[in-house]
């Protein structure tokens, strides 16, 4: 009887690790821990009952089903069109790259990438983003310009909030422009996109944040901060959408080592705001203008902001110094578009007062030195890109169409064939193969004998428009019955006329 | 001086390794280990000089450019409408599954599945197919009744052979009905909608090869094969299609340990082809007709081959009791369209007398076990599907594109905005504005000032319709300059009259 005390035995480790773990662990590792425990106890545990199948998806993972989909093509059409309208191509790369494609360009993130189990041969990493793979294909090419949009998944081993739109598992949809242009052309044309996509989404309110590595860089600099730790300092200044000042201030002290001074008065230049004054008033500024970084980052941002007004968009900008967007290769402009006041979960803030920002939906910047990572020489090409978040964006579509209780269609079926008494499978097979033949969208039941009223109800849950009624007499006579779902309306149609009247009758309808 | 040393010993061992490992492991496997040495070689070696770095993709996969990105939407379209007609909906799954999920489920092939490295939590695999996936998915979702297509990337760690079209990432292009219906109605309109496909991808002559798993496990069963070793037998008889008779019957002999009598018995009956008479011949066969497996399944086949000449496609169709089909959860009909006379290197074949066949493009059955082995109570949803072999019909496609030279489009955009002089960017840029927030698909340069006769290049190039021309005096004037580029006739636009103007031309020029 060793079981019993097995069993026991992983009980009493699993909540053992429990309480020891709280104080050394996040939620989430302590989770993972106790999952890990518990497979070990299933596997030990007792095998006299069938093995316990778990009937799930990954963690972070989700299927989509048929009206998720419909939503989610109908995201892709728009976005895709958004960026056909700026003359890009499409490419695709694999899911995975060499893992070496992937190190060192993820910073604090690395820790994020899975890897693949080493099998034999090469060593494998799932793509983190789009950027690397895009960089790594550009090198490969030797390709100089190129402006090209990338739809595909990616994946990251971070804490799943599902609810929100955070998935391990995630699509990202990126448009970049690679090659050596004059200052601000392309990254205007970026900042517009996104304005154009986020309209044309009908997401609500939103606002495009801007800010500069070499402001932030010279920010840093001008602080007091040395060269060395501005990557740490910019990674925790990129928390600041997330959580308070005083955790962020707490983080560059103790865990990056920087002089409590210097970190006080970024607290001051994180608080900035604002446009073209803002941008006036830093190359004033002693501490900034005395940095050649921060005034070449400012100057970038003055023709940047000449440009947004061109596009018609400078009410949806602002140059916010808090943007620091987390990522090692950004190198110029960076962006972020906030969505605003839309409440996520439709009941909080039906009424207009609690509105919870879902934050982020797009971002992206200018890295002029990734691809030169991938060249044996070195060689630069410099890119300037977007990436939209769309799960958040089909997260906001879910939601409201649950809201709205409005059901998709989610199949394109024009045609349902009916038999109105038994043993006509046949003749139903025969009309079926005439319409498809004739590229009408057709079903039929797959039943010998369905019930005429089955095949009604069948027709009405799907809306299908138009039912085709065969029974023993319309066969004598050659004929077909044609019923318009929708208003019940009946016809008797020559069966050599049949496609011809659907087609008209379909015509109508549209 | 450690360095040389190690460098001179690993080569060593590089050597001696492919020498030892000639006699006992495939041309892939010493391939893959030669790799994980020279990458153990690369870390250990000459840390002096900066580390060399691979630039590449995976084994086995590729990136799509932008010609070869149209040629897959092409492709994707086709199959989509044919899916459609059928009244399919479309549904998505994750990239990777619960190890568990997979296990068992693919015979001989498990080898070949990708693992994630265990790095805490769930341990996952690479999807393998979509079949399986969709048995979750149904199973985890109880639902009973569905037709769904889903076109996705799956995982193989199989021996690529790129230039035919077989990776270890590829794409599967998955039609499958779920439910309890009557016999062979779904599955006639599965053969039905590969036919379909086929025709409308224009591949050229085909034919489907149509088998029954009972009819096989019936077949052995008469041949004297013990029941336990039917899926050995099955295994090997499904690789007829790439290697000759006496290599299968040698695996069957001396691998799978079947008595030489019945394997000879084998030999005579997987020579067989036909139609309907086939089937009655069968039906008749002493040996065949004691066995209650083999009657089910002819009778079957007869009730399909009765369909499939209603849907007029028997001169497509060949019942052949060589068909096997590999992987393990088949339980009834079975089938395979098999391209022929299409030769896949252009030059080779040009002349129409070499023609070589690229094999199989298109696969599916019967699988009524697979959901109820993801059910708590094992309850049953039986399905039957096809799987589009998309990989191939994108080797031909784009050989084809290849050999007659011609061009695809890989943007869309209808307009370029050219400047005719210097400092004009801005003025470009109010015109870009204009025209994007009018949906017109429109491009600029990115430079500054960029060479009027470089713009004209880009938009013969990139064979744009239209380019909007401006200079001083148009400014002055309030007016552009609208070029057709192809037939360079030009006419003078009032600026506000300019949209408009533009969508005339472009819907005459459509």
């Amino acid at each position: 009887m060793l079981l019993p005390l097995c069993k026991f035995h992983h009980q009493y480790l699993v909540r053992h690790l429990r309480c020891l773990a709280v104080r050394f662990y996040s939620n989430d590792q302590i989770s993972e821990e106790v999952a890990k425990l518990l497979e070990l106890k299933a596997k030990l545990g007792d095998d006299s009952q069938k093995t316990k199948f778990v009937l799930k998806c990954p963690k972070g993972t989700r299927d989509y089903n048929p009206q998720q989909m419909a939503i989610r093509e109908g995201v892709f059409n728009t976005i895709i069109k958004c960026f056909k309208r700026h003359g890009a191509e499409t490419i695709d790369t694999p899911v995975f790259e060499l893992k070496e494609t992937l190190t060192g360009k993820y910073g604090e993130d690395s820790k994020l990438i899975y890897d693949l189990k080493d099998q034999g041969g090469e060593l494998l990493s799932l793509r983190y983003d789009l950027t690397v793979p895009f960089a790594r294909y550009l090198a490969m090419n030797k390709i100089q310009n190129v402006k090209r949009y990338h739809i595909a998944k990616v994946y990251r081993r971070d804490n799943p909030a599902m609810t929100r739109g955070r998935f391990r598992e995630f699509y990202q949809c990126d448009f970049d422009i690679a090659g050596q242009y004059d200052a601000m052309i392309p990254d205007a044309e970026c900042v517009k996109l996104v304005s154009e996509i986020l309209n044309q989404l009908d997401l609500g309110e939103y606002i495009i944040k801007i800010n500069h590595r070499k402001v932030l860089d010279g920010m840093f600099a001008a602080c007091g901060v040395p060269d060395d730790k501005f990557r740490g300092a910019c990674s925790a200044v990129d928390k600041l959408d997330k959580t308070f000042w005083d955790d962020v201030r707490a983080e560059m002290i103790q865990e990056k080592g920087i002089d409590p001074i210097a970190v006080d008065k970024i607290g001051k230049y994180v608080e900035l705001k604002g446009r073209t004054e803002l941008i006036d008033k830093l190359l004033e500024d002693e501490a900034m203008k005395a940095q050649k970084s921060a005034v070449e980052g400012l100057e970038d941002l003055r023709v940047l902001f000449k440009y947004l007004e061109l596009y018609g968009i400078t009410d949806k900008v602002v140059f916010d110094l808090s943007l620091a967007r987390g990522l090692d290769y950004y190198t110029g402009v960076i962006y972020e578009a906030i969505l605003q006041g839309f409440a996520h979960n439709p009941k909080a803030g039906a009424d207009g007062d609690e509105s919870v920002s879902v934050g982020s939906v797009a971002g992206g910047g200018r890295y002029d030195g990734l691809v030169g990572m991938f060249d044996s020489k070195g060689k630069k090409v410099p890119c300037v890109g977007v990436s939209i978040g769309v799960e958040r964006v089909f997260a906001i579509m879910e939601s409201r169409a649950l809201a709205s209780n409005t059901k998709t269609r989610t199949t394109e079926t024009e045609v349902y064939v009916v038999s109105a008494q038994k043993n006509l499978v046949e003749e139903r097979m025969k009309i079926c193969k005439e319409l498809w033949d004739a590229d009408i969208k057709t079903e039929q039941s797959y039943k010998r004998n369905p019930k005429a009223l089955d095949q009604f109800q069948y027709c009405e849950t799907n809306s299908i428009p138009i039912a085709i009624i065969i029974g023993g007499s319309e066969i004598e006579m050659g004929v077909v019955t044609l019923r318009i779902v929708g208003s019940r309306e009946e016809r008797t149609v020559q069966r050599e006329k049949m496609v011809e009247e659907i087609k008209s009758v379909l015509a109508n309808l549209n």
